[in-house]
């Protein structure tokens, strides 16, 4: 596998680890950050660190693991410690978690002393494939995810596929929603293989296609302009799912099963609006209904579904705006859907 | 005067609240915000009200005058009051106001949804010749000023003379502050103009000239590489004195006398380090003092006042960095001054 070039940075799939240690030292920097977060600390910063100590001290700063930690008070917290670190200009802070860590840890170096360099280190299934690449940081207030953010590229993305190891089966299957997503959304054939590979286990280079892919669209639209809208699909009503259940279950849905629920109505509404053929809706639902359990939600929770969609980032002039397929493999953006259509694609999740 | 061409936006001088309401007509924006605090909200806004409600509706958000209004508790509060009024990606924000306004209002609005467009009205002679042009944007955490921020450019800036006509004179010298440093560091024959003129009543001209000397510099050097930095000139050790003055004292410095105090001190290390001639030393000092009225600084404040400058964003490896003159005129940056030079330098304002 080729070191894959980003926008101005490279990602690398080889010796990833080593490279990190090599990036460092060429880098002349002043000081060096690592934040991460307490899972990633118990379970990956153990492998990388002997080789990390090579380089001389560093400041850990570690926060909770969970979504909640994305919240402005954390990032604060973040900002506060770098502050009494004696974070300078020349400072780095390297990301070494999942997307928690590094959507937090994007966020708060681009903006420390006006922006520090930053490179991520994915550990979990969904920051190598998604939350590692394309520029996006952010943060929550008032668990409306993302709603503060910047886009700033890290300087690189190294990908260790042996942290995957580490990873209890929920967090693979949650990273796999974004790799399905990937193929419904470019790559008829990806999709295809990935429907007839071991999926509790996908191999380092199913990984890497996903990658690839979500490089290509956020190179063309870095700023979600337009085409990089295509990785929205899914996200309209599973963002929304998500942060139902992030602030009413007691064991809230990962981002994947709840992106899995948002890619079975998004492709019900595809089936109505955009052309998908019934075949293709059904094998879809098939796919997702098979790998994520079943999630209840009830109908009495649609208005505030509905509220959390009104808010989301995509939107214009207060209108539901969803990207939805034509096909496996291609996908349209910007379709405009009324709450009658939205609450029709949930009744047909919940009557699966 | 013709329009002033930034990067990549205009800077305008004529009929300047005119094309502020054609550019936001152009614009296509599905919204539009304006942030004000109380003093604007009294003194200038009645001025372009009329003009603006040709705009139809607008949401205000006003907050209370005076840097602490800049810490991050209300740049959380703008954010949610953009979440709350429903201001989407198409949306604008107008930063109506003084450098308060201007920088908080930049970066609310440069990270709100990963960004939206912003423009700035300034009213103050400060913000006009400073915070206005070159892309910076900042916010407070716990007094240690724009700690936080981005390099955001604004979509346009509108400079309405006439607002300066509702400012207090102590205002005025504020401002005054970095236009004489404008002419210290690039223009030695704007210095002498300035010298030679009323100062309570900068005129236009002399306004617009010190945007052009701060525009030429900052379009070389967007992110403070380099030649930026000679617009620091009198800023370490003058941001010190303020941030300590913001502290401790009931009526606060203003930027622009901590400023003038932070130029006496730094001509005093230019005279020791990069050949000031003691003529010019003397002449600089003058002018400052007839300007400006004495302060106090106690030899006990000098630890907290070296505390402060070991925390400002502009340091590499621990050491204070000046921009210092060579001569009236021209600068040289990145000199690292001890803390002996320092309190030498303090020293000699406090025994003028």
């Amino acid at each position: 596998m080729d070191t894959i070039q980003s926008d101005n940075y490279p990602i690398y799939f080889n010796n990833s680890i080593d490279e990190l240690v090599s990036f460092v030292k060429k880098g002349a920097y002043s000081k060096f950050f690592i934040l991460t977060d307490e899972n990633t600390g118990v379970h990956c910063l153990p492998i990388v660190k002997s080789k990390l100590d090579e380089l001389g001290d560093y400041d850990l700063i570690e926060i909770n693991a969970g979504e909640e930690s994305k919240d402005i008070d954390f990032c604060i917290g973040v900002w506060k410690m770098l502050i009494d670190f004696g974070a300078d200009r020349k400072s780095l802070m390297i990301n070494l978690g999942g997307g928690v860590v590094t959507d937090l840890g994007g966020f708060a170096a681009s903006t420390y002393k006006r922006g520090i360099d930053f490179v991520h280190v994915p550990t979990t299934l969904l920051s190598q494939v998604d939350a590692s690449v394309g520029g996006k940081t952010g943060i929550d207030i008032d668990s409306i995810k993302n709603i503060i953010g910047t886009f700033t590229q890290p300087k690189a993305v190294f990908i260790e596929y042996n942290f995957l190891k580490t990873l209890p089966p929920r967090q693979i299957l949650s990273g796999l929603a974004e790799m399905l997503k990937h193929g419904l959304i470019a790559d008829a054939a990806y999709w295809n293989e990935l429907k007839s590979s071991d999926l509790k286990k996908p191999t380092v280079q199913l990984v890497y296609r996903s990658v690839e892919i979500k490089n290509v669209i956020t190179i063309e639209d870095p700023k979600e302009k337009g085409i990089r809208k295509a990785l929205n699909f899914g996200h309209t009503i599973g963002h929304a799912v998500e942060t139902n259940s992030l602030i009413n279950d007691k064991d809230p849905l990962s981002h994947g099963e709840a992106i899995a629920i948002g890619m079975i109505c998004e492709s019900y509404l595809a089936y109505k609006k955009t052309g998908l053929s019934a075949e293709e809706l059904s094998e879809i639902t098939h796919v997702f209904s098979d790998l994520y359990p079943r999630y209840t939600i009830a109908e009495s929770s649609f208005d505030n579904l509905f509220a959390i969609m009104q808010k989301d980032k995509k939107n214009q002039d207060n209108k539901i705006n969803c990207t939805l397929l034509t096909k496996i493999g291609q996908c349209n953006i910007d379709n405009i859907c009324t709450e009658a259509e939205l609450r029709e694609s949930l009744m047909y999740y919940i009557n699966l």
